[in-house]
């Protein structure tokens, strides 16, 4: 996961072969976007190809009782048939700057942790805002190896986007929550999108071209994308914390809102359709997160991190200046993550999971943070409310997304049984929220009696500021509003004791992992860009070679051995037209590059920077590199270009769209 | 669910001007069979009736991936082919007794509450082992009110079962999950069994005759069955607990489990069979519990327990003797529920969850236990190691039926996962469990180190005694073992700090309400034989009617409504033969009797003692009826007794089997 700002690692060379120029990495960097997870541009006329699964929340919103695109899927022949999305946002990282001095500036001595993380958060935002003031283009700083470098992250935004095509969820998913982390694989997970500019398609002079040479087992590829979170910098303390109380509370919640949402889907086919992302959501999450519970408790790997831990630390004592600069920081994390344990379930509880995932209640939070952050100067607002983030936050709250009612009142009943599961009964702010109701009476009250699903309501909520709030009788609002003081004050209070001791620590565990092993690793994931890389390679298990491509014919006979079973249906054209397909076209593969959640939709590309491929999945064992990465077993899963091409022309007449991404 | 040896409830006569005389009621009660759940004879030759999802643990463990009974259902069409259950037990109430005077009369002045409740359990081994000995009946005591009363109960006991007839799942289970609990139904929820003494069918006097009228809608209904328990007499502060912490827990196990078995059964065929029951425990659990929460959630059944509970107490403290007897009770509860918040998850893991439901672990425990206890007096035992309580046991521990080590490792993986999860994963005993391996690399050595699936090993183990015990390297006696003493000092410190004084305290608050109320109000469910009784009556939803009956046409639509939805496929032969059903023959109805989990299987009568149906659910309202029972939305659900012998004779082939059921 390295930084493309950062010159290439070594180890390419050394193992490849291969030095990618700046030219070659700029280019590479110009061509991916960020949206939402990641994707690239594939044509010259701002064609973006992306997976299924990043696309489907659009796909989901735009579909209705009538029309479902995301389980029919959808082609447009022609530029006048893309379908506008309502809410999506692509990103194209521009240029890049480090900042670390100018946020270390802004700390000055006898500050408490929790006052330098607030003069960091402050200094992080005039710099956006004054890169942005500047430059027009949208500025993010980014907070790297956990605090010890800082870098500016400049993008090109985009907001005018269209559907162009996706394929049947059960051709993108095939397998299902079965198959999903496993390998082999048969999934055609793409969906491919437009961006456009003043109403015209946005022409790119940097995307990737289809790979002039074949991929084969054995061969370098290289992905660009945006790795989400991984916690290999983590100390040993911290990675306990996460086992013992982050990750049980975390699934907890997967696990319950799993049987939830499968017993509202199992109600009626609209349940079914309505809920089908966030059961999607949740169940992949909770695939994911099992996995890496099990590397947390994994004893092989907890000796591994142990070690290095102990070797660095050993290293900082050996020396009285390392010791004095940084042999505090192991204790302050562990004396942090024990702070946090005695408010973390109600800091989850009510500056989180209290709504359930409504929709509304999320408007009626944003609404009531606004008007109260919004009059204050931008770098003392809370770091979502800053001037730079607003308009991707007014892209969220203004969504003409549909709302459901039936759908929210599970959400919010869910929601508010949890809080009392949590901080029970009693509990005074429980009541207040319950206003003497059971949770579903209650969350159908709410969702009755609110108005926010009207963009017009939410726009004149927004404008009034908080004499409007003040005055609002919607009960969405009034339940956003009572909860908000404690809420914002756990956060703080997180900010202060929590994350702040940690940043300052984490900067500590770096400098002196700097001074050791020079800059030879990468930070943990923030979400973006990065480049992966590693050979195209199999594996065996219980002594059976595992080839690292599959076919068509492949998906076919699984299809077969599973008929019946959930997951494993084929649409009716792939049925028809069996016949008509290349059956030996390679449809996935795998191969070793480091990767995370995030990284879906990634193109993966040669050493040509073609294009052979795009991300879609890692298995089972890959989900141990959260906390270390290794090829031993762990592989990442891509749909190979070949199949994507094959299927365009044979399965869905979209000989033009498979054209433009050849450049014929 | 009045207890049949108190005089029948004044409302049967005042209401429905009906008194069952004494011949009567012990007709019924010795009619009436505990089968792990509920049942009853229904011809002189030992036939037993009984709810399929009673059966089906049974049926589970006879079936093999060839022959599968739970699914396809069994019939024998004569005696010869009948088939032993493995590990079947059926019990009939013969005698009843009083013994609060006995066992209250084992404590004495100055005994703490734990050594109280010490006497009280030595008292009723006593006692049991005595009634044993004098009658041959298998003797239980059993604590009513919460322990204001005690009871002497005397079985007959039989374990020659076979199973005689059992139809498909898809049909007893029709609707699955999604209408579990739910009304209208259409299942038909049966299992037939046959009791057998010296290898002939067992001659019974008293066994249910079908009914001479046509039962209808406003007809008196009554029902005899073993309710498993309520909590309606708990105290305000007590139902807090369950809320807050009991319950909470339980159902995030549930949902665990019921995600974790969903992804072990979607792997292939045979882990679906495997774990079919489990899972449907769970599920059924799950369903039934979420239900009981919403109550415990909801203010306004707190508000009428909190008035009911006020109004108690007041009359209590109104008189200085009266306070001085009974008025420290509800402290006491409340003061032993916060106790026990110090050391309930720990207790839940130890001495209950860590094994995960493994049948091996199980077995291991128990021969751990036996062991310690049996060199003992028996009434110094653990009480489940009580002479008259051995047979129960060795039945159980000697089952031949057949034990998987696929899900033996998925049940002790997530056992020992849990307990990470619950404790630490630096909790000394759980790194012990695990022995420095991840909870499923250990889980798989267990199971496959252990020879405990092999029965002449747990024959060998409970011969040799502690000193087998000690010496055997089996991994999973290893286990056990190393978990027992710390498991066993928490069950102590429940019993002396948490259960005995609450038994205390109840028997006071038990004391105070019959002073109040007279003995009006019958005991909570004890999961031993009760009445209950009510009207045949249907329901209005949303202002529509739902009526009592539902018949074969109804099943029908509802499975062409939901087609192709899980859990509302008919199996081949009810599509086949739908022409030759009567489809207006009622086969599902719904009345007011006060019943809860444990009544499956329980025969309905009417007022002549015929047989008119067999309760197999109660709606969702009726989960509130844990706490406090309400006829208004309510209903208990049965199956009539003219939809079995139609499908008998018309799906099943199996005229001879009605005819009989029918004395014909």
């Amino acid at each position: 996961m390295w930084l493309l700002e950062a010159p290439p690692p070594p180890a390419l060379q050394e193992r490849y072969g291969f030095s990618p120029g700046p030219d070659w990495l700029d280019h590479l960097q110009k061509s991916c976007v960020r949206i939402g997870a990641s994707g690239s541009f594939v044509s010259p006329h701002g064609l973006i190809l992306t997976n299924h699964h990043v696309g489907a929340g659009q796909l989901q919103k735009m579909s209705t009782s009538e029309r479902n695109y995301l389980k029919d899927g959808f082609y447009a022949p022609s530029l006048k048939d893309e379908i506008p999305c309502p809410d999506m946002e692509v990103m194209v990282l521009w240029s890049t700057e480090d900042v670390t001095k100018r946020i270390e500036g802004a700390v000055t001595t006898g500050m408490t942790p929790g006052e330098d993380e607030k003069a960091r958060r402050k200094a992080m935002t005039e710099i956006e805002d004054a890169s942005e003031k500047a430059t027009g283009l949208k500025s993010q700083v980014v907070k790297l190896y956990r605090g010890a470098r800082y870098h500016l992250y400049r993008y090109r935004r985009y907001t005018d986007v269209r559907l162009v095509m996706a394929p049947e969820e059960e051709t993108a998913f095939f397998g299902g929550d079965t198959d999903n982390f496993e390998y082999p694989r048969y999934d055609l997970d793409i969906c491919l999108f437009r961006v456009y500019e003043n109403g015209h398609p946005l022409e790119v002079e940097h995307y990737l071209k289809v790979g002039r040479d074949e991929a084969h087992e054995g061969d370098l590829a290289l992905v660009f994308g945006h790795p989400g979170r991984t916690n290999r910098l983590c100390t040993v303390d911290h990675l306990r914390f996460q086992r013992d109380i982050e990750i049980p509370t975390n699934l907890a919640w997967l696990w319950r809102r799993e049987v939830q949402l499968t017993t509202f889907m199992a109600r009626n086919d609209e349940n079914a359709r309505i809920a089908d992302r966030e059961f999607f959501g949740v169940q992949n999450s909770r695939k994911s997160r099992v996995g890496y519970m099990a590397s947390l408790q994994d004893p092989e790997i907890a000796r591994t991190e142990l070690d290095l831990e102990t070797k660095l630390r050993a290293w900082v004592a050996a020396d009285p200046a390392r010791q004095a600069a940084w042999g505090d920081a192991w204790d302050a994390i562990a004396s942090a993550d024990s702070t946090y344990r005695g408010f973390y379930w109600r800091h989850q509880v009510l500056d989180g999971r209290v709504g359930g995932g409504s929709a509304l209640f999320g408007i009626a939070r944003n609404l009531v943070r606004m008007a109260a952050e919004l009059p204050k100067p931008s770098k003392d607002r809370l770091r979502e409310y800053r001037d730079t983030n607003l308009e991707s936050l007014e892209l969220d709250l203004y969504s003409p997304a549909p709302i459901y009612p039936t759908l929210e009142t599970d959400r919010i009943a869910s929601g508010l049984s949890y809080a009392i599961e949590t901080l029970g009964g009693d509990d005074p702010l429980v009541q207040a929220m319950l206003a003497g109701k059971a949770p579903r009476a209650r969350a159908e009250e709410l969702v009755h009696g609110s108005k926010l699903a009207d963009i017009a309501v939410r726009k004149a909520l927004a404008a009034g500021g908080t004499a409007a709030i003040a005055a609002s009788g919607d009960p969405m609002i009034r339940l956003a509003a009572a909860i908000d003081p404690e809420a914002r004050a756990l956060r703080q209070r997180y900010e202060d004791t929590v994350d702040g001791v940690q940043t300052d620590a984490y900067a500590k565990i770096g400098a002196a992992n700097f001074a050791l092993h020079g800059e030879e690793i990468y930070p943990d994931a923030t979400g973006t860009l990065r480049m992966a890389f590693g050979p195209i390679r199999g594996l065996e298990e219980d002594g059976h070679p595992i080839p690292a491509f599959t076919t068509f014919a492949g998906m076919y006979e699984r299809a077969a051995e599973r008929k019946g079973k959930l997951g494993f249906e084929l649409p009716p054209r792939w049925v028809e037209r069996k016949d008509r397909l290349h059956l030996d076209t390679p449809l996935n593969f795998i191969f070793t590059a480091d990767i995370i959640g995030g990284n879906s939709g990634s193109p993966v590309v040669d050493r040509h920077g073609d294009l052979i491929g795009l991300i879609f999945d890692g298995n089972i064992e890959s989900l141990a590199w959260d906390v270390a990465y290794s090829d031993t077993r762990g592989r990442a899963v891509a749909v190979d270009i070949r199949g994507i091409l094959e299927a365009l022309r044979v399965m869905y007449d979209a000989k033009p769209l498979a054209d433009e991404i050849e450049g014929r």
